[in-house]
């Protein structure tokens, strides 16, 4: 929204030769004070300066009630100014003759506030075995969309490569949907795990089934000794013997549980895990030596010692298939060398940042898991590392 | 488009000062008198307020000509002026300095005059099994699209899972069309009807085809006591033998028909609808404890007590596959736990909207079903009860 | 582009005291004198148009010198001002007080110059029958994209209902492919006939292939007495057999060659048609009673009394499926009820119409069919009769 | 940005009297004392272009400390002023009336600053057999995603038609996964090869495979004397056979090795290919009378005399695929009558420059081949010759 103001520079100046420093302290921010110091008290800046915050006022829509002058906080990045108010920034454009100043500003941008900075920006001289080989074992006859979120979702969150690993019988059915993920399937499960020991990180289990024989795959899966996520009916499976989670090496599996799939898992009920979220998950995860991650409104991620409560994401996300994008982001992250428990975090957290940025785009009532992919390029960018300081 | 206007304040001032009251209720409208008070009568308020409505003047793109000062109405929300011209919005934003005050307008946005606002804002805890899970018995070899459209409808109306029961021959297709929707066969209507059974609503028809095979889906599938919505092949289908909608409880079906398929069920010639659309549409209603959805422009819902005349909608919505969207529509808000007659009306409102705001996007006579689509997430949005009230 | 212009009222009063009428002359075309005597030769008014005149030709990004006062009109709707120059509207905001006249200007739009409105607006009681139902046989294995093409043109073209009748063996292709358009294949030719019996319009050739069996298709399709559009593999076909053509009922057919197809159909060279393309279309056209489209960079149109040359499009739309698109087109007006000779010349204005407003979304050289598609439903807006005329 | 200043002409009027031409000198370029000039030194002029600086130095966002006056060069074109300052480009009004002159001024865009100029405008009477028929072998059960990226990328770049050779066996899936791109395939190498033989450029190894029988389809298509990119798995299977080299036409084969691959080509080891990248990419082309693309962050072009080092793209484009647009891309400027060695530079800047726009779309870390694609129209755009020179 514009903001417009214009002010008579000789009235500001009655102003200020009658209340002096007092009328500046009550205007302006100490930052403020020490830029019109260094222009000399100069009256034509005051006067600038005061006009902008008046313009502002008036590009903010809501809370100007509750807003004082202090709350506005003008900068400048080489010599051009701006202004912050809380997590919205304007620009401003200034300019005075002897006896007008006037100001414009206008609704920049929000502030991007993301809770985590973990990513370096790309290396020049990257190729994309840098960025991590994926293997995502999910998808059989009728249940083909999981496959395809949680395999697009890890492409999107950065990943060099992903391959999806699928049942021969609906090979075709995946090469038609995908562009960049590979369908690839093994006619046994030695060759499958030839494949996926040259792999930087390995995700198990949405929409792979239940019956004895995805119990095998599992199993020959978790004697593999690399990072792996074990999502929906891969925590199924696992449930019906946990002796497969106890053999691997400690804290190189991730389980991603809603309440009723941690109970499978943990044997408590819903209503105790519903009321003991973090101190059963702390107590499972040491147990297990894993990462657990506990879905639900402030999904906890928990090793065991440390604990990491996430807030964002909506109920917008309890939308089929929303689980499975979160797989494939967490996957993606394990493969991009970032170690088993912060991948966990910042995945929860990336996972939601791109459901509210969905939110924003089409509302929280419609919102499908194609959204959130289409939304994780924002939040990952968001979680760049700055280069150098904005001042 | 912008508006602007300068104002001198002493020529203001001379008109106030010769008529006083008369010269405020000519321009100002009460609450803006009661705002003018507030201020103590200031002269510069009375000049800014009346360059603002000068400049909302120039700002409407129609009908200045029929408009009077009156007919601009200025609010302050958090003390930041804004103006509501019938259903238009404009920002603004006022300056005064004693000499002079300017103001400049832009126009910011329609009223959102949304008929219903049903939906309650998702509550944080919610997940996926909340919204519903909805099951679209529909298409066949040759007819996938409508099945296609139904089932996204749905999913895009905030169901939490959706499922398309088809039958085997075009699994492989429709799971290829699919994301988040879940295609699902059956090898008997045993098997089928316990699946059913755990949804939380159904609807039957769209593409579905006319053979004897599918009959006897239908005589299965209405033996659940679950609200059903029956459409297209499944009026039909329905139509030859009425005594399965007879044999129902009360109030749990719904039929969509158009005036042909209306006929095809009550006996009545397609004249005879025409003419007495309403009291037949009743009547029916009455006779079979449904609710009916008689299609056409100004669409008709009733119980046979009740009747609700839609007025959304646009004739670009009469192209291949805008009946199929309704009607996954309405099986969403039948799985949201809203009653049976409401979901109908709030269907077809919604349906409509979503309708006319795609003819916004790409003009009444290129659009097809997928826009229909691609705008019910505005149409959702527009129907969010509002947590507190504006100004 | 934004202008903005600040006069002084007293020296516009100066110039017009000393020239009086000749000042007015010079600067104002006639409508706006008229203006001006309405209001009284307010000096006001008169500096305010004026000032007008010179923020619009600050916003005119080019041509400036070589524009005159009066090229710039000004005009007001519901006393809006608002100007055009030349193709370009603007948006115009005029404020005075005594002492000095602004305006603002802001380029709004390019002029619809649309050559044709032959589309009425849809009447509120329509359903989907009045927009025609059209069948597109097109395609065979390997050539499914044209077939797709045409047939979503078609679609979005405005046809109620669009068929493509296809091959058994790419029926399941198809379908995948297909969200509105229903694909459909026969298994003899008297069924496919007694089904096109039941169409509005039907087109024949692209992808289609040049076997004997689709010769024989093209030899039943003939026989039916509807409009059909023949191009691309049906034209080919077609050359071999002329006789289909003859047996035909006069100005039933019409066919869509380029240069080659047409040297196949007539038996001229290609360079006898290059250098004498409208005298041999229009004797083609007369010999066998039939409207032709000879594609081309001006397109000529002809039943062989009349001539059409079509203007719209660039060489961008040289791209692989441009034509298919330009079938489904024809084939969509002519299902529209709009007869055949109008039907041919408004398609190919369409058809190039879209191709232009896809250049200036992609540009010439990037451009492909698919654009073309996405560009109908701005030109078709284009073409809607204005319910009332503009000022 | 929008950047707004105000300047009282009596106050230039001062200073230019005080210091005449210095003053002009300090503020002014000589272009624009030359219009000054033209504008007899008036005041008013002055006052204008002074505000109008002031007003683009607002307008930037960065860097306005370590700008000067010369820094803001304006511009006439047509009257219409304008502003560049280093490669941003600003809209420019500015107003002037004897007390004040005001400016102001918003960025329009940064200056099109492509590497190449080297396409031409297309000619009216374009047909697509003008911009070149490209076969594209690549693509297997199981790799279809790299096949369908290079054949997209081909016809993106332009040209008229492009066709994927295939093995039957995805003939389908290929047919499903295209809408322009024709897939192709054939019983025997020598129909294949007499197809081949009417393009005007053909591409060879995405996905192919490595077994027997693409070692065949390779030395079937080499023996082709036509202009032949090889990339990926045709690079792999041609490092078993260099024979298939040496027997070529020289200058008719494109080789795009990355590192490895080159290794493989070569025998010398990834690490003596990194720190000799220029000396060994020519010895080797000049060896083998090729054109060698050697991949990397600044990929390398020659033909063993000229070298070319490419500067655009990023890291984000190390993602599966990237290099299968790349072949595409190349393909097709070698179709459109570009020679050996430009079509491989140019295809090498296009492809970066495509990569470039897609992070500014996406960010580095999200980015998918598919955006690059969805970005060569943009790229493509700006290496169009300008018809005539802009001041």
């Amino acid at each position: 929204m514009l903001g417009v103001d214009i002010v008579k520079v000789s009235r500001i100046k009655k102003v200020y030769e009658k209340f002096n420093e007092k009328f500046l302290f009550k205007i302006f921010n100490d930052e403020e004070i020490l830029y019109i110091k260094g222009k000399n008290y100069n009256i034509e800046t005051i006067s600038g300066l005061y006009a902008a915050k008046e313009a502002v006022s008036k590009s903010m829509k809501t809370g100007i009630s509750k807003l004082s002058f202090k709350d506005i906080k003008i900068y400048h990045k080489n010599n051009a100014p701006y202004a912050i108010v809380f997590d919205n920034v304007f620009d401003l454009s200034i300019s005075h003759e002897r006896e007008y100043a006037i100001a414009v500003s206008n609704f920049r941008e929000k502030l991007n506030d993301s809770e985590f900075k973990f990513l370096n920006k790309r290396n020049k001289n990257a190729h994309k075995g840098d960025f991590g080989k994926v293997a995502i074992i999910a998808g059989k006859k009728g249940m083909t969309g999981s496959a395809y979120l949680s395999s697009n979702a890890a492409m999107r969150t950065g990943s060099g490569l992903v391959y999806n690993i699928v049942p021969e019988d609906i090979m075709d059915i995946m090469s038609i949907k995908y562009i960049e993920v590979i369908a690839k399937s093994f006619d046994n499960l030695n060759n499958m795990n030839d494949f996926l020991e040259k792999m930087d990180s390995i995700a198990i289990g949405p929409g792979m089934g239940l019956s004895s024989n995805e119990e095998k795959i599992l199993d020959s899966v978790l004697k593999i000794n690399k990072n792996i996520v074990i999502d929906a009916d891969g925590i199924t499976n696992l449930s019906k013997n946990m002796k497969l989670l106890e053999k691997r090496k400690p804290y190189t599996t991730i389980l991603t549980p809603h309440n009723s799939e941690f109970s499978r898992l943990y044997g408590y009920s819903i209503d105790e895990i519903q009321i003991n979220r973090i101190k059963l998950a702390k107590s499972f995860a040491l147990k297990y030596k894993c990462v657990l991650l506990l879905k639900g409104n402030n999904t906890v991620v928990t090793d065991g010692k440390r604990v990491y409560i996430n807030r964002s994401g909506n109920p917008g996300m309890a939308t089929a298939g929303s689980g499975d994008v979160l797989t494939g982001i967490i996957a993606s992250l394990l493969g991009q060398n970032i170690d088993i428990f912060n991948a966990t975090c910042y995945g929860s957290y990336l996972h939601g940042r791109a459901g509210d940025l969905a939110k924003e785009a089409v509302g929280e009532e419609a919102l499908i898991a194609s959204d959130i992919i289409r939304n994780i390029y924002k939040a990952v960018s968001e979680c760049i590392k700055d280069e150098f300081e904005t001042t």
